[in-house]
């Protein structure tokens, strides 16, 4: 298995062998994430977000610096290169001269992809477009393996917009690569896309339901998402399907006792705060699993682990 | 006295004798800040600021930085997570699981508490509301010992915006630990909040003033702060006492000979630029000082020195 | 020649001879650039950026984390000290507090001479107004020698925005100092400056030109520009001209062989992307020559080399 170079664009470029071994690595990261280490001493991380993501670019600059790495970047489109009209091959083949990994998050389907194609230095995909966020959904993967010790033989829900919300594209073709049985819970108009459906419905068992209330007592894992109001075309459509899928303590009622419950966060009210305290919620340890990863992935691709 | 581990929140809950020991420590870094030390190496500071402030940012970046630590963080809240809706507390919780320490800057009182009770890891209050900025006050409080020797004995103006200036109020509350004599001088709209105006008056002796003319001549230290526009409701109010409470060479004429100027930066007008050059100006000085009191804060709270 | 301590302002204060010194070590970097160092360990780098510029920001925050050293700064002028008022001598002094050398970039011409004669620590002069960019000319000068040899004897065209690029004001005296023929190709209404223009012609043989049709043939280095949209007081005339100083392979047909074409990026469509494969094409490695200029800068005013 070769990570050392490697673009990390598309979970669909993963198979379950590199999966694991990544997983493998990211456990050994674990002390280090404390402590700290010098294993990239020297190396520059740049992250370019084109759309501001505080999460996610916080996460990457935090995985290089307990890595003995540094960071340089920028948050937000609203930059001159990009206002002066530059292209993102010309900002790719520019950076890759300051920087020895670029993270890039683009509202572009593809963008990432582009990326790749120009530099030199290898890019982290954080996220293009509707489509992929695979650094996401090898944490949320690797939240699953670690709290329940392995992900096939799991029942997992996947509840809210599934079909603007990236994070749960990138999911859903990953639990696709495992034995398990999948529940996607949304609103009509925010069904799973149906190119997603139509590749993990060739792999594993997959139920659509349009409310979360029988599927709550049924599951071992419920990922729910924020129904994102800024990626709908009408206000009033959003009004109508928001709380719909809210978890409070109520709807919980009947969950089996070993139940795990993940967001990939910001929340806003889907979750009620009522349930962080309940064992049940994994959400704010997805965030400490999301920096070994990215640490584990850092590492491989620029060559400091084997 | 244990500081690992501790929130820095409000200047109330300071003892002398702890504010004695951070300046100790705040003193032995001097050296440091020119040369650089490798204390905090490995560590993590969080700068989220929600309220844009470019000096106190980049000095705890900068104390932290001197320490051989990283930083990471936001500048202004226009980030995607708070655009999203997310509150305070599941930021703090996830921003724990980047960063060994968290310097916050917050819009609202009350903030920098609620953070700390979230958090796992300490809370920096880089400024809440008109409330609190503790950080600021124990380094306007070095800048008199250091520039004066001690603080008991002095008199001490503060003049300009007493109702909404946040730095103001922290600082009163740490001068009415000493035997001072302190003078308050605003426009009537603008005097001393009635919540700390209380407090201090049961330890000190303290008199209200609307003018700096009568005051000048008598006090050992003038504190001058920014008539914040900002916090007006009514610009026509602003425009009223705005130029009232300048300070230039004529009001100095009966300035005691080692009478010291001070002024949290940034300022408009309210110190001309020709008191610069006077021995009297020291407001550059504090910029400094600030600098060895957050490395000493830091210092102290993750550990590095006991 | 003495560098520790030194601002750098603007190109017209070099002599070639310091101009060599700065290629020499530039030239000594080059390993650096890629494996990383020490040098400046404990350094700090403070970015003030009133304009933003990703792309100079980032060479010369990159260029300091690959010396060992870090950096704080901001991005754009949208900050708290700046809303609130405060000049530029004030920031200067504060922030001479939080870091070892100061890069600044400002849209006011004169911004970089003022900051250094407030500052204590070194001002490198990222761009002041459309006047002066000289570690721009600098890096475009070290790709003329590196690519072709020596700058002597060089045919070399300027083209495109020459009145309002502070890029090519730069680089014209930098010019100047070597024993080249200038070609200087623009519209009618973006001819190079008067004053430039004056300086230049006393040392060199200068031709200005309308059409870039007659020159490409003629010259050694072809030196292209964006024309600046936000420049332009009337977008009408910036349609009229947009376009008319494009180079794309046909442009190219007569060009003699060993032909180098530079751009200061970014670009817009002034030169066409079926260019970036030729051998011609040199824009993509001025910008890695960009960061061992800014390294060798650095590093000589820190006093890390002599």
């Amino acid at each position: 298995m070769e990570f050392k170079g490697r673009d990390i664009i598309s979970i669909k470029d993963f198979s379950r062998e590199e999966i694991n071994y990544v997983f493998k690595v990211a456990k050994s990261m674990e002390p280090l994430a404390s402590r700290g280490s010098q294993m990239l001493k020297g190396k520059i991380l740049a992250t370019l977000f084109y759309e501001a993501s505080t999460r996610t670019r916080l996460s990457f600059e935090s995985a290089m610096q307990r890595l003995g790495g540094s960071t340089i970047g920028f948050a937000e489109a609203e930059i001159a290169s990009v206002k002066k009209g530059e292209n993102l091959a010309d900002t790719v083949r520019t950076v890759e001269n300051y920087a020895d990994v670029i993270a890039l998050r683009h509202p572009l389907e593809g963008a990432a992809r582009l990326a790749a194609e120009f530099s030199r230095v290898p890019i982290l995909n954080g996220g293009s477009g509707a489509e992929e966020h695979p650094t996401q959904a090898l944490l949320d993967l690797y939240t699953m393996v670690k709290e329940r010790g392995k992900v096939d033989g799991l029942k997992i829900a996947l509840a809210g917009d599934l079909r603007y919300g990236r994070t749960v594209h990138s999911l859903a073709y990953a639990l696709s690569l495992y034995d398990i049985e999948l529940f996607l819970v949304s609103p009509e108009t925010l069904r799973m896309r149906r190119e997603v459906l139509q590749t993990i419905k060739e792999r594993i068992p997959v139920t659509e339901k349009t409310s979360l209330e029988k599927i709550v007592s049924l599951v071992d894992v419920l990922y729910v998402t924020r129904i994102q109001k800024e990626r709908f075309p009408d206000p009033a459509e959003y009004a109508k399907v928001k709380g719909s899928y809210r978890v409070d303590l109520q709807s919980l009622n009947d969950a089996k006792k070993d139940l795990i419950i993940m967001h990939p966060l910001p929340r806003v009210d889907e979750i009620a705060a009522e349930v962080d305290a309940t064992p049940y919620a994994r959400y704010f340890q997805q965030v400490g699993n999301g920096i070994v990863v990215r640490m584990a992935l850092l590492a491989l691709i620029l060559g400091a682990v084997d």
